[in-house]
């Protein structure tokens, strides 16, 4: 018997017959013999329905108020899932936030879970019960109603298996796993048996947006066993994220994946003085102005000037431009360029880490394509190149062949999603 | 400086204009110097769509999952009432019944209150703010969701009311006050301006649906001032229900009002045996099938034998008619006899009490016209007949003129209704 957290997210819950299907899946892993746990999100559009509903009353709504106001979604979810499995004979309860008592701060909107009392449910567990939890919410000290953000409702499912030592935490999305790549781009593209935590983080921020990126964290963290399923076949064991290092055996390819982002514009100042707090001057400008930076490069200074560069969103762009004018000119610097036609490709493993060939291996792969690299930027797992957006799926593709991410890696292993 | 409890109902929060509408009249009363607490139900409509959705999961939905799924409706409108007084400058806080601690029973649907923490009310009360609480809703012992059953809301404000030792519980609704009749019957029906509560109790239990019966209760018994107002209306006070027998002066009318009910069903079981414990025998199954009985007549016997009558709701008639026939078969009654076609009107007034006359009269007004009364029943401070429906109409404006209803009989009292 085994303790297992469940999550399932708004389209998972977004129609009377979808939650029976819900509920027809906990019911199996019940009669299997597990504990059941079942996090769940809003119906989906549930929560943007709530959010315009207070912005008609007022434009930057109260944080306090707006988290009473769309915490009602999961509150409507839990109560109907309670209700389906109760329908099919299994015995089951909901809990708000509160009513657990998923305690966080008070950051409304973006509140940090600080502690979950699990006695309640275990009791009801050890009952017999399917407990039902409100992902996406808990409750302040003082007893105020706090969400967690968008995707909120996977740090849920990762916190309660967390304070419960659940055996696995299994995340139900509408993919059945993580892929080496998006298999829109590339067909060939297989999807992971298992993945490191450390390189899901890399492929999560890096735009596979499977999992929310805190959750990935959290599980990390706590050493929570974590799988991404598929919420609308039954079959397949998904992707497991394994945080026991024995399991990087020597099966693990090299690169995991190939990972990109679409929506990248580039910045670069030139000449700007080569001193001490040069990059703060540049870039405190850009945080002030809530503008979100993702590489950034600077490269040896000569003749007392260095070149500065760093990516925004796109949709930033312009405004990032406008703010580092103003600073340029203070700073005494010659010139910003830039470009919001760019993307970024990133090949991500912890195999490189014993492998130090694999960034030239990269470079020649692309060259042979005459695909032009604007930036590098690389860490200990992963090496990411800017290139001109036109490129992004050539690169995509050929680095996903080149690194044989379209082979079976899993030959070994039971139930490989290779076949 | 007072301290009020106003009560809006689903139609007030209908919309986010409405929703506006109330947070400038709630200001308006702060401006004033009083301290406000405002009780809110959902928007029209709302709880019965969760509930159809809830039906559409469990046709018989679990009694504590419901509750947590229909107490969001009011969750929404506190939150959304609180950003409306915010957005004009209004310091406001919303509760649901959890956070206030309204604690009830467990009887989920239909829980009753057993105490409300007032403490942290007060706090923020004496901290300037505006206080919204949600309506119809609370929580257990066990920190289970509860709700208050419909027309919930009306009671959660005169409780709030009587905890807090407010000055007023104002109740908003969509007519302006207690009418003398209903002006779609009687246009000359006038608007009392005070009434008592066991005149209110008889007139809402007879069909004036203005306020919740239970909350009328409530009220009397914890001797809070209660005034039923217009949410639509800035002008007028309203009807202000009477706790203090001083108040019912010289000026009571001895007729306050005519209530009816038009959906009404009368069954007759002829020849039962007149002996202890027949009516038990007749009613006790007619209460098992849920079925609930209004007037209740039984005549005085003879030759061992009694007439016995009473009147259901005429959705229940043809129901109630199929438990009676078992049962007369099984007691050995002769014969059943029943109309569904009739209707009850009522003359309710306090001053009936020194007033031995009135049941007459009341008997002759309507021999005059030619009405014939099929059932009559009578208490302290009320007359019920029951009448074929056709004379529904005619009956209540003969009554209502022969007790001149349509006069004033507020005329030495400010701010009468009757101009």
């Amino acid at each position: 018997m085994a303790l297992i957290v469940q999550k399932y997210g708004g389209t998972s819950m977004g129609s009377p017959e979808r939650i029976r299907n819900v509920a027809r899946r906990v019911a199996r892993f019940q009669a299997e013999g597990h504990q059941v746990v079942v996090v769940v999100s809003a119906m989906s559009g549930e929560t943007n329905r709530l959010i315009a509903l207070a912005k008609e009353i007022q434009p930057i709504p109260d944080p306090r108020e707006l988290d009473v106001i769309i915490s009602t979604g999961e509150q409507v979810t839990i109560g109907l899932l309670a209700m389906a499995l109760q329908e099919i004979g299994v015995a089951a309860k909901s809990y708000t936030g509160a009513q657990v008592r998923i305690l966080t701060d008070d950051a409304f909107g973006k509140a940090r879970i600080l502690a979950i009392e699990e006695e309640k449910l275990r009791a009801d567990l050890d009952a017999g019960m399917a407990i039902i939890v409100a992902g996406f919410q808990g409750v302040d000290a003082a007893g105020n109603i706090t969400t967690l953000g968008r995707g909120g409702s996977d740090t849920t499912g990762v916190a309660l298996a967390a304070a419960l030592q659940a055996d696995e935490c299994q995340i139900y999305t509408d993919v059945d796993g993580v892929y080496t790549t998006d298999p829109r781009i590339v067909p060939e593209a297989k999807k992971l048996n298992t993945i490191s935590f450390e390189e899901m983080f890399e492929m999560a921020s890096l735009g596979s947006k499977v999992l929310q990126i805190r959750s990935v964290e959290f599980a990390g963290k706590y050493k929570v066993k974590l799988r991404v399923l598929s919420s609308f076949e039954d079959s397949g064991d998904g992707t497991l994220i394994t945080v026991d290092e024995e399991q990087q055996d020597m099966e693990q390819p090299i690169i995991s994946g190939i990972a990109f982002n679409r929506d990248e514009a580039k910045l670069t100042v030139l000449g700007a003085p080569d001193r001490p707090g040069v990059a703060y001057q540049l870039l405190g400008p850009i945080a002030d102005a809530n503008i979100d930076v993702d590489m950034i490069i600077q490269n040896v200074g000569h003749d007392g000037a260095t070149d500065f560069s760093f990516t925004v969103n796109r949709s930033e762009y312009e405004k990032a431009k406008a703010v580092l004018e103003v600073v340029c000119q203070h700073i005494g610097a010659r010139e910003i360029v830039g470009d919001n036609k760019v993307c970024k490709v990133s090949a991500v493993g912890v195999g490189m880490r014993s492998h130090p060939g694999i960034a030239s291996q990269m470079f020649r792969v692309l060259s042979e394509e005459g695909i032009n690299i604007r930036m590098i930027s690389t860490s200990e797992i992963k090496i990411s190149v800017v290139l001109d957006e036109k490129y992004l799926e050539l690169a995509v593709r050929v680095l996903h062949k080149a690194f044989e991410l379209d082979k079976c890696h899993n030959n070994n292993r039971p139930l490989c999603g290779c076949n």
